[in-house]
């Protein structure tokens, strides 16, 4: 089986120019199929302040009403995804940018409203690998926003690690998939405010006792389901660190089961 | 060779949601390939005034500085073509949203700052027709938003009627194009206010008579020259008019040459 490469980038990879266009580069030249997903960073919030649009949080988590949904689409599926293929476009890298919708690439549920209305906010049910080989088939490297439908004419939020670990599954029956999380920090930290602390390769026994020591920075438990659940399901390798670690040796976390 | 339909919708039709379900209802029911072409309509203006970013206009057109940019992205990128994309899916039609940059299906030149500086505003140089012809061949009906790119990274504003006569001229070469522009008149009128002033069929005699009396109202004009454009290029039928003329026999204008 050929290798595919698929990288989440997260907010912060986004939100610094230099940043973006330093991993972008590096992402253009990793060799093979590859598929990009990203989330959207800061500035919905910042839009939805200047729109007056009122931030809903419930248990710190925020509320996807019909108004934030609409300006999410728009910033994650128009601003920041067709940057990204634009600057890609740029570096020879010939990107395509989807959101779940296109193709009918990914489709999801709108969440159960109980115990918590989280709004328009979905899980995903079915990713279309077919749709994916054909665009990896013609060259064409996709471009992943975090939003998916519901093949009733909704658009829904959709959590972007979730997103690329749900394709890394899908299209492990076809290819050998390497999984990448690249967020500011070098991986998975002991002490969250100490890059000295990474942990350089986790399995399940460190896993457990990560959680059982409660050890491990709240925020990256659901990366962390997510690798194992990719890994379970087919996904060949899962890392995660800063996005220097795509194409060269930085230290990173290395996942296996 | 086999026909095509590409169908261009202006803002009215957008704005309306009735209006477009209805018309989307239609466009899904069309037989053979099909590609959509949709322009922003008036949300763009609604939410840079409720953005604060001031309208800059210059004899009636508004000017795309970098922060219009970046709304209109998200706008005619995410909000609309998402939605418009969602909506279809739920019809059965496989559509795909793409801006110019996605896959480089159509690139542009950024128009020369003199003697008016538009800002951001790019002349279309290139189809990548076989983009197109891949994507027709997989079933997926491509839908495409206002937007190109330059090649070197920059996204550009376009005008949505001149990428659908672009699409099509670039299509003519492998099939049989039949082009249509909806929006919220039957068709091309000799009284801007009077729908029984349809001019049923328009040829180049007619064309320079109606420009030589300047009967034709302002914003047609360049709607009709992008339509002679396409018809000496290739296009085997242009039509003006409302979105039901697609796949019924309303009354519209048929532009020939």
């Amino acid at each position: 089986m050929s290798k595919i490469s698929i990288v989440k980038i997260g907010g912060n990879v986004i939100e610094n120019s230099k940043v973006l266009q330093s991993f972008l580069s590096g992402f253009a030249k990793l060799e093979g199929p590859k598929v990009l997903v990203h989330g959207g960073g800061k500035k919905a919030s910042q839009w939805a302040d200047r729109l007056g649009i009122p931030a809903q949080m419930i248990e710190g988590r925020r509320i996807t009403d019909s108004e934030t949904l609409e300006l999410i689409t728009g910033i994650y599926g128009g601003q920041v995804n067709k940057n990204i293929v634009a600057l890609l476009q740029a570096l020879n890298c010939n990107a395509i940018g989807i959101s779940g919708a296109d193709g009918n690439a990914i489709k999801a549920v709108k969440r159960a409203t109980k115990p918590i209305n989280y709004g328009f906010v979905g899980d995903v049910t079915e990713v279309n690998s077919s749709f994916f080989k054909h665009l990896l088939e013609q060259g064409l490297s996709p471009v992943c926003c975090a939003l998916t439908h519901d093949g009733s004419g909704q658009i829904l939020n959709t959590n972007a690690d979730t997103i690329a670990s749900q394709i890394a599954i899908a299209l492990s029956a076809s290819f050998e998939v390497n999984l990448y999380y690249c967020f500011e920090k070098p991986g998975v930290l002991r002490a969250v405010e100490d890059e000295n602390s990474l942990i350089e390769n986790i399995d399940t026994a460190v896993y457990k006792e990560l959680i059982e020591t409660k050890i491990i920075h709240e925020g990256m438990l659901p990366k962390m389901k997510n690798a194992f659940d990719a890994l379970q399901q087919g996904v060949s390798k899962v890392a995660i660190g800063k996005p220097e670690m795509i194409g060269s040796n930085t230290k990173h976390t290395s996942i296996t089961l």
